[in-house]
């Protein structure tokens, strides 16, 4: 891995600022919850699955601020032999103040962004430590370590196996379109729909990317394309509204992006323009595939509409850099997704394989087989 | 009208710089027909009746040009009572120069850029004039001024009336969703797509306008918003690709856009993210309206294949006003238009009324009755 999207380090949470790529590799050192928040809702660090990772890491370092707070003079890390790292101290014989705190970061975690559904089953796994832990300082600080580093690491295998997966939708020579960022900076580090097409070429498949800039945030002209282009792909950015052309003119054999939450029927909610590109690929007979973990699906949404959207400020479509583009006074509206009715999805890539229609049924099985 | 798009005066073609709204306001007079080529490719002004009429004053300024450079002590205007307004002062004794100056300014002009068919249709006028004069420098100048002139005035009496013909189909309350700028600032100075909501809302009617933002250049936000802005007209911009979960919500009743050519089946370029909105609309039976003069429709182009369609700088998308936004070296699919294929239009409001499917025929049918 060429960059770290999301790691842990010792006091704080560290990020790769996504605002300033590519011209800027800076990795930011967030040393409070508020400052791991503030880092998510500004889009430092964005991309469902990287957000879940970042959130668990947050809770992490909720832990270890208090127990810093409630013995400063103790030294604040260890190196323990039998895991092979340095660990968190944990001094504080609080419970229940320490309990309430953990709570408290989970809530303020959860508050940064609605719609990214693997935020909150990151933050539902920390939630079910803190409930179900033994009245014990000592086993409550282990089990929410482990389980940070759990979400991380469990997160990487998934995406390793939708890329094994996805991979074999993929054929030597296709020219593959995405929109937003599914890449290693929106997820543990590998990515998910530019993770098939890493695979693909990892496997010896020569790929042409073809990535939406994606406005208003251009992850897709920014991030999508620094991260292809570093691993020595072909790529070639285009505005969103370009795409359709691209395809009519049949130079286009596959659209894949991610997806931010899926409802239960499949209907999947993701960077706003993606509805448009699963309508155009179905107009041209072109496969359209999302590429998610599995806790991306959301139990709570039947469907589509159960899906809440954030809507983002107006200044991201107003001015760019401090510099105005629109009128004073113009109404803006700035949806940060939408949602593609499963019934323009070809199928679904996860690490379990892929979900294909009839959605609502297959997506049941696999989740009884969970 | 509160600005004038293109205006000749005295030795100049003054124009509005379209590259600059809506923050400054500021008029251009361009002195020679390369400066006037020059504003057309950079898109100080830009909307294809625009650079047709500016086109034509391009060509009325280079007969200034030859007239004054052939004898520079002659007072270079004089104020013609009967005509009511200040003319060139035509001294020129060398008929065959003047003509090939005036055919090399046309052919300078048309060189500008390769897609609207107004500008080949103003240039196409001029031409004519050129070609068909009688053997005397008077006569000459007099035609090539009024055509000019003319260009402009039949310019402005075609969009007052596709301006009545398209209110027919707006209803009281409605919402319409336009992309790019088809107004003032594209034409004449009253507007093809917008002239439809101005002229609807100037009987009266209610309409709320929706201005995709219209990348890479914001001709939406910073242009459609900013004219129907100052005429009042309630505006909201998004991004291109946010139209899609707009018109998925019921929440546009129309979708109306101008048009750059239009082939003699209908087909129909226009600024790129047109298509993709006809497609949406078919998507989800919402009516898609083109409105245009007559001069855009090519009797060259049989269908769409035949348009040729015009690409444009990459560092359109790669930096915004000098911020680099995508990383070195990247590709870039930039292309200026899209072709909208027939079947996918609702109809094409014209100064001669709305032309409907099947398209080949009405349109044979209209040129007829030319």
């Amino acid at each position: 891995m060429f960059f770290r999207t999301v790691d842990y380090v010792e006091g704080a949470v560290r990020i790769i600022d996504q605002t300033l790529l590519p011209s800027e590799e800076k990795y930011l050192d967030l040393r409070t919850v508020e400052d791991v928040a503030e880092a998510i809702r500004s889009l430092k660090v964005r991309g469902a699955p990287a957000i879940g990772i970042t959130a668990a890491y947050g809770v992490l370092l909720s832990l270890e601020s208090v127990l810093i707070r409630s013995d400063p003079d103790l030294p604040r890390y260890i190196f323990d032999r039998e895991k092979g790292r340095t660990v968190s101290v944990s001094r504080s014989d609080d419970f229940d103040a320490l309990r309430n705190e953990l709570f408290g970061a989970i809530d303020l975690l959860a508050a940064t962004r609605p719609t990214a559904m693997n935020l909150f089953y990151a933050l539902g796994r920390m939630r079910s430590i803190v409930e179900n832990a033994p009245d014990d300082i000592e086993s409550l600080c282990d089990r929410i370590e482990k389980e940070a580093f759990l979400v991380f690491e469990e997160e990487i295998d998934r995406e390793l196996m939708i890329g094994e997966y996805g991979s074999g939708i993929i054929e030597d020579g296709m020219r593959v379109l995405t929109h937003c960022n599914a890449g290693g900076l929106a997820t543990a580090g590998f990515g998910t729909a530019l993770g098939v097409i890493y695979s693909a070429v990892s496997s010896g498949k020569r790929i042409e990317l073809y990535a939406d800039e994606t406005r208003p945030l251009f992850q897709g002209s920014r991030l999508s394309a620094w991260e292809s282009m570093k691993k020595g792909i072909k790529t070639t950015i285009l505005c969103d509204s370009a795409a359709a052309s691209l395809i009519a003119a049949g130079k286009i054999d596959v659209v894949i992006t991610g997806a931010d939450r899926i409802a239960m029927n499949g209907d999947t909610a993701n960077k706003i323009g993606t509805l448009p590109l699963a309508i155009i690929c179905s107009n041209y007979g072109i496969p359209f595939y999302i590429a998610a973990p599995v806790s991306t699906f959301d139990p709570e949404s039947e469907s589509g509409e159960d899906i809440v959207i954030e809507y983002r400020d107006s200044e991201e479509l107003t001015s760019y850099q401090g510099i105005r583009i629109a009128p004073e006074g113009v109404n803006v509206y700035n949806p940060a997704f939408d949602v593609t009715p499963a019934s323009l999805i070809t199928a679904i890539i996860t690490e379990k394989g892929l979900i294909k229609s009839p959605f609502d049924i297959n997506i049941g099985k696999m989740r009884l087989s969970e």
